[in-house]
């Protein structure tokens, strides 16, 4: 196996210990491109002894020093009446999907010597970036807008890191940067092509357990797990175990919908969508691979309003299943999808209820 | 396989689907037995394409329409530096190790053809209850300490069970029982031997992943965990798979120790441990069965106070492990016990720190 980091827009080539953290050339982000073995069974590159993400350790950058806190190798769950199937992401470290690219951003950081590393996040990355560099003994900075919930800012701080609380999104993304010193490693997760290395393990973990769905319905904001997942099923087609990918379709809320703009152009009759604090990304660095990916695969953008999804939430605590708002998105999005009634389709829930419980104690009015 | 319920004191069978949660002559917690049959392998055993807990429900009564939430399957973390292993129960549907005894208790109720469970609490059971109850299409009524976590009490209700506040926990469990009606079955974890059957699980897993400890360190209120760890190992002990069990200590908060007084009389010097909330229950039902266990083992009862609950905690989330303050009772014992040091000791991780964000808060001082 041998790995490439490289800017696919203007072709220019980095090595995979660089801190640039974009293109400085072109200033878009870099893409890592994995020269994939020729292999008769996907069992031969499986580490069997391994569980979680690090079972695939053999396909992804940086796995000799591996920083692991038991991420990865989720539980799928069917909604029978539905005809959905659940891939609950919160059974994890930190409770979101997010640990697996920050398992595989930090042991990058921890095999090339860093010893501090900044972030910024609406939360849940944070918490995920805090807890691994705490696992490795680095030290973290997070920059997290100033309305995050709670939990997430206690957690990130109990970790031990330092945050910093900015007045919007889009300013702790500006800040992270603008503010990095010079032996500091960035590892936002909009940007860092590493990140999505953890993301792709989702896709190997499908195909081992015999489970790939027709078609993903995936909450997106800067899209690392959208644009993993789909790198998993690419890598799993250039190997020749995956004849077809699946149809890819991103979830938005209206009031933040880039993707669905870039498609079809501006949204009207908004309803507002602040539940979905965690998709607050309105220029996403990634934006033009993952309209890729929905074209490539036949997919669609799809937007939600608030209404839409405390509707989904409620059905999903009905059933027992706890998310926080943002997780919601998707599952409100398949609900009105009367098209994708006879697909089977596969659903990631991003991120525990258990983070947001200020949020689920309103909606539900007790 | 084939399983019996009875009294072990006074010897009285019942059927499995008694509704009685009690023994109607002596008063004590019911048993279940299960007659092991012979193999050669632990693998003849399993079923092999489910995962979590049902991978062993050729071993589990009432298997046969098992209510899932992805329970089970929990990695297991080394901590290098102090030599324990840790086995993260958090990484379930609501986020402690409950949930694998309320996926048995309630598969068992919608077996037998309950609509309505009743369940007491300090709160994690009280989730895993209302979740699984909630998968499972059947109502819930949850009793809880008016002062349990706030996470606790919304995440309940917002899977759509009753929530009754008691005065104390002690309250709580005379009411829960005191206010049953006649078409409802009380599955009281501290009283339900299904419960049990959830938890010895986690001995199966720790066989398969051949990571059988020299010793286990855990949180005990009612000795759910601890009994269902040992109920697994002795199975899998009877069945010939392993030939010895590792020593069993429990550890109690200080303020509440009723295994340690009964080991080892009065505690002296008290200074109390609040934080440890999940573990205030002083008459456990099956405390001479949990007492049994430590000196068949040659375990030990230890006691920790909340200084070094917080001192635990501080260490365990500097290494990213985001437990709630119980979960961090039995690591504070570890930290204590030089004499540990040498053997290879598992101590569960019981529960997410998340849900009380509202402590970690002001334990750290933000």
């Amino acid at each position: 196996m041998s790995f490439r980091l490289l800017c696919k827009v203007c072709g220019k080539n980095y090595s995979l210990k660089t801190n640039h953290w974009r293109c400085v050339s072109c200033n878009r982000p870099l893409n890592l491109v994995t020269e994939l073995p020729r292999c008769d069974q996907f069992d031969q590159l499986v580490e069997k002894n391994e569980r979680g993400i690090w079972r695939y350790k053999r396909l992804i950058p940086f796995s000799e020093e591996s920083v692991s806190l038991g991420e990865g190798n989720t539980p799928v769950v069917e909604m029978k009446d539905e005809g959905a199937k659940l891939k609950l992401e919160y059974f994890s470290p930190t409770g979101s999907f997010k640990d697996r690219g920050a398992a595989v951003s930090v042991s990058r950081a921890k095999c090339i010597g860093v010893r501090s590393i900044v972030e910024d996040s609406s939360g849940n990355a944070g918490i995920a970036a805090a807890a691994y560099a705490a696992r490795a003994s680095i030290r973290a900075r997070i920059y997290v807008p100033k309305d995050a919930p709670l939990a997430k800012r206690v957690m990130i701080r109990a970790c031990g890191a330092d945050v910093v609380e900015c007045e919007s999104r889009k300013d702790a993304s500006a800040r992270a940067v603008g503010e990095l010193k010079e032996n500091e490693l960035y590892i936002g997760h909009t940007w860092d092509p590493f990140y999505i290395e953890g993301m792709k393990t989702v896709a190997f973990e499908l195909f081992e357990s015999k489970c790939i769905p027709d078609a993903v319905m995936i909450p997106v904001a800067s899209g690392t797990l959208f644009l993993g997942l789909f790198k998993g099923f690419l890598e799993l087609n250039e190997l020749g175990f995956l004849d077809k990918i699946p149809k890819f379709y991103a979830v938005q809320g209206e009031s933040c919908a880039p993707l669905y703009e870039a498609m079809y152009g501006p949204i009207r009759a908004i309803r507002g969508s602040a539940l979905a604090d965690g998709l607050r990304i309105d220029a996403p660095p990634r934006k033009e691979e993952i309209l890729n990916a929905i074209r490539k695969t036949s997919g669609e953008v799809l937007t939600v309003n608030d209404d839409e999804i405390i509707g989904a939430l409620k059905d999903l605590y009905k059933k027992g299943i706890i998310v926080e708002p943002t997780s919601a998105t998707a599952y409100a999005a398949f609900k009105r999808g009367k098209d994708l009634k006879n697909e089977n389709v596969l659903i990631p829930m991003t991120g525990t209820g258990i983070k947001t419980v200020d949020k689920i104690s309103k909606l539900f009015i007790f």
